[in-house]
């Protein structure tokens, strides 16, 4: 069944957002009393269109939360080209990240200019809501704000960076020394890696350098290898 | 440093194909006496580029092998979009995978033509040949003819396959009754799932049912997830 985040609700009624309306109508083209999925505030519910035409939503009842089997992740990720952050943004919705946050790196090669950043942000929200619908999740993944480094050392939480010059301490090392977390947050570097000035500070401001083994991996594989194994290291 | 794969060596000459002499010279702009590095059956040289109009280049020393990490892992796939065939083609040369089989599945939305097949597999050899020096392999992945159900029964290996039906027998429990392989197969189907008659008749012909855990992913997620776990177990 299709599943929407709803935008209100109020008493037994949904109110979805005006792309979603537009989705059921004439993409998906339903009928009256057809039945969708709406979450609201990480709630499942089965709803009936009532009216087609006046986008008329009743909530039927609402039904069992599956269980998020993730502590909380935190991706912070460096400014990519469009395809590459598009490709990061719906794989890590659809493997269960929490908070994504973007930074300038210093070898970043895109520069946005300020005036862009909203814009960007509205698009990357969307990407991310799209995403938690096709995969069933109950919440859509935090975008904060562009970081600057600095920014990155007062989040809080179990704290990681993805490094190409950590030789002895791997992924695997680190998970074992950290069994349990609240937040982990991992800092993954643009391509050609992070500035060897921005992980002397991050490591100074309580961030682990972290090997991820011995394949070179393109930038945006990064993210989905890191969720891949931290959802299997939560299975029973 | 660039590299290539050879198409053959002569004494202490490398051939490379037309293609990557094309990239040396109009791509990269390469000057003589330029160096690159070179595979040749597993092998990696470093050679130098003595002259770039003939294309003479010369073997300078052979360079150290990394050892691959991963046992043989063949991935079996449905006939997918184009888009989705490249980004697992891709992705799963940067994670390591040995054999790739694209198979006939049932829910395929894919009908590809007999004539058609031949100049497919060529486009998906030269994905995993670009993928494979981009990540800095010393092999090219092998992509095998489109195989049908029937075929798949007689490949050789530890089998798995990744079912939406499978409740109990999660990835974690299937590895940790499968330490040591040789050679690990795994099935994954379209959209929709393998068909369940033909989830059955693997079954009954030595494949095991797997649950990938609660996520829903999309099925070109899937060989990346996998992939990316065995490289974790891999690490010591």
């Amino acid at each position: 069944m299709q599943r929407y985040f709803a935008q209100a609700k109020i008493n037994n009624e949904i109110k979805l957002l005006k792309n979603d309306e537009y989705h059921i109508k004439t993409v998906m083209r339903m009928k009256n009393h057809d039945n969708i999925e709406v979450v609201y505030q990480e709630t499942l519910y089965l709803c009936s269109i009532e009216n087609i035409d006046t986008m008329n939503i009743k909530i039927i009842k609402e039904l069992e939360k599956n269980e998020e089997i993730l502590n909380k992740i935190t991706l912070v990720i460096p400014l990519l080209k469009e395809q590459k952050m598009d490709l990061i943004l719906q794989k890590a919705t659809e493997l269960g990240v929490s908070d994504i946050i973007p930074f300038y790196a210093q070898n970043s090669i895109i520069k946005l200019e300020k005036d862009k950043t909203e814009k960007r942000i509205e698009r990357w929200n969307k990407i991310v809501k799209e995403a938690s619908e096709q995969s069933k999740r109950h919440n859509i993944p935090n975008i904060h704000k562009i970081h600057t480094l600095e920014e990155l050392t007062s989040l809080i939480g179990e704290k990681m960076i993805c490094s190409t010059t950590e030789k002895t301490k791997n992924l695997k090392m680190f998970l074992q020394s950290h069994p349990k977390y609240d937040t982990l947050i991992i800092v993954i570097g643009p391509e050609g890696g992070l500035d060897s000035k921005e992980e002397q500070y991050l490591e100074q401001n309580g961030y682990e350098k972290v090997t991820l083994g011995p394949r070179i991996m393109r930038v945006e594989t990064v993210p989905i290898y890191l969720l891949s194994i931290l959802n299997y290291e939560s299975m029973e």
